[in-house]
């Protein structure tokens, strides 16, 4: 049995989450039973819904259990297998967690599943091709649903889900406007990921100011919002909004530290008749197919050329999502964990 | 030609808005010219959304035109017609505003439309079958989309809009919950409009105060929410809506004068995956033939009893506006104009 060197929530952030909250700790992997498989994890992938689960308070995730394997999406080889689904040597997707190996029970469905390494990098399943991916998809076609012409703003613009989202967007022939933070994220927005423009909130002190500027950026107004972040940027959106816009909540990192941030002027939703739907990509595993394909087909063409950030080694995943949290990553946020 | 008397709007309000920001006038009812219908008008409808009109600010509606007569619909009787298509003594629904006779172009579409009163009382095609019972409609049957046995909830409960949506939404076997301001209002919303429950938010300091009470009104939490008011309300119901729960955003009276009010914690949208819209009525003209059918029914069939309060006479409209911001009114708010 290989040792598994894994990663616990060891207790709950009060305010801002610090590596303190985490323990590492190295176990044995079990004994497979029937019907089970041994993935060791080539990458896990950092993601911002982790930071609401660790608060026990109401969130649209489930809290992640102290003193448990803090969960997350993983990439990586069947070592064993006791399931006829699954021979060593398989590249697989699934929930792994922060750890080195796990133990899947391939009868679940939809729990691990094949991936074909030939003409999409493992890695990119767990962003382009993967969640990240999906959820720009499902926010952009079933929610803002945009027509040609229309005018699209994302913010955490050159995260995993921007970068997606804007190829996505480009494909069916929107103005694609982003929001992120400093001029080299602005730089690779614009020179690499195909935006129209990229709007730098750090810039801006207030939502007015913003405002302004993505006046300049959208002179036909946004008819749809990617929102990712919350707080001084959606209020700086809404007055932009066209008449019957759409905004497709996603994240509110902004506000995952605790305080919580008021939409200042929510009466915007009824004058210009807005359409704001949260959602979690997890519950609408009916598009994944769809979604998937069409990401695939962006990145096999070059459309979509997702930049990763990868730290090293998986004692390198709390300092990793707590810089992801503050906006250090480009691209997908992972941990290398081979 | 008679004498006309108008109210106009004279200057727009610095924060509340007061009997002198209007102007009482009089002038004559000018010669028809073809394809032009006089009009002699039995009620004028006062409704919230004029408030918004009165500022100059981005809005939903577009401002009232200072020095102009204030718009708002009316009822009456064709007094002379040089239109094939009515005829004096025809009885009508129009936007003629505040005023005691108007002109309509009878070729306009939808200007002038003939109502039967046989079954259904003249003044009630301002209020329970005409725009404040399609609105209820559109937002029950359109946005917050109900199914049998789920919760909905309205604010402003016993206004025009609050009594036609607890008959439509009582029709489609809903558990329907109000909330309103006052004993009175309280009683009447359960005693005779058929509220389950109705909460008076007079009774509550903050919003965590009333959504303890709607844990208790709604035990099995709140699907849909028809909002009339914004503000302290609006808190008060978003932690309590279940998951994919739908919110109907029609007004927001509570932010009228100005104060731009804000939404404390619109991370409970992504949280619980809300939808919330905002819409108006008279962008939806396809849907009022049917929500007007369903609505003369209801009163027919008794199902639908709504209350008016009346004031009488053109010089009282400004008054009796004013406190139907302030919520003095019972069920619609009309003023009598013969």
């Amino acid at each position: 049995m290989p040792a598994n060197k894994q990663i616990l929530l060891d207790n709950r952030p009060v305010g801002e989450a610090s590596t303190s909250n985490f323990r590492l700790t190295s176990t044995e992997t079990p004994e497979l039973r029937d019907g089970q498989v041994l993935v060791k994890h080539h990458f896990l992938s950092l993601d911002p819904y982790m930071r609401g689960r660790m608060n026990d308070s109401k969130s649209y995730a489930v809290p992640q259990a102290l003193g448990q394997v803090m969960g997350g999406g993983t990439v990586g080889e069947v070592v064993d297998s006791k399931s006829p689904k699954f021979r060593a040597g398989d590249m697989v997707v699934g929930m792994g967690g922060w750890q080195q190996y796990s133990v899947f029970d391939a009868e679940q469905l939809g729990a691990l599943r094949k991936v074909d390494t030939t003409k999409v990098p493992l890695s990119y399943y767990l962003g382009a091709v993967g969640m990240p991916g999906v959820t720009a998809w499902y926010g952009l076609v079933r929610i803002i649903e945009p027509q040609a012409g229309q005018t699209v703003v994302v913010s955490a613009a050159t995260g995993a889900v921007g970068s997606a989202f804007v190829a996505l967007a480009k494909a069916r022939g929107c103005r694609v406007v982003g929001v992120a933070g400093g001029p080299d994220k602005i730089a690779y927005a614009v020179d690499e990921l195909g935006f129209d423009a990229c709007m730098d909130y750090k810039q801006h002190r207030d939502a007015a100011s913003l405002t302004a500027a993505l006046k300049e950026a959208c002179p036909q107004g946004i008819d749809g919002y990617f929102e990712n972040v919350g707080g001084m940027v959606l209020d700086a959106v809404m007055p932009r909004m066209n008449d019957f816009g759409r905004i497709a909540l996603c994240g509110m990192i902004a506000g995952y530290d605790g305080k919580p941030l008021p939409m200042t002027y929510p009466a915007l939703i009824l004058m210009s008749r807005l359409k704001i739907q949260g959602f979690i990509v997890s519950e609408h595993m009916e598009v994944w197919p769809e979604a998937l394909n069409e990401l695939a087909g962006h990145v096999a063409s070059g459309k979509l050329k997702p930049r990763e950030t990868i730290a090293q080694g998986l004692e390198a995943a709390p300092e990793a999502f707590l810089g992801l949290l503050k906006g250090k990553n480009v691209g997908k946020q992972l941990v290398k964990l081979i």
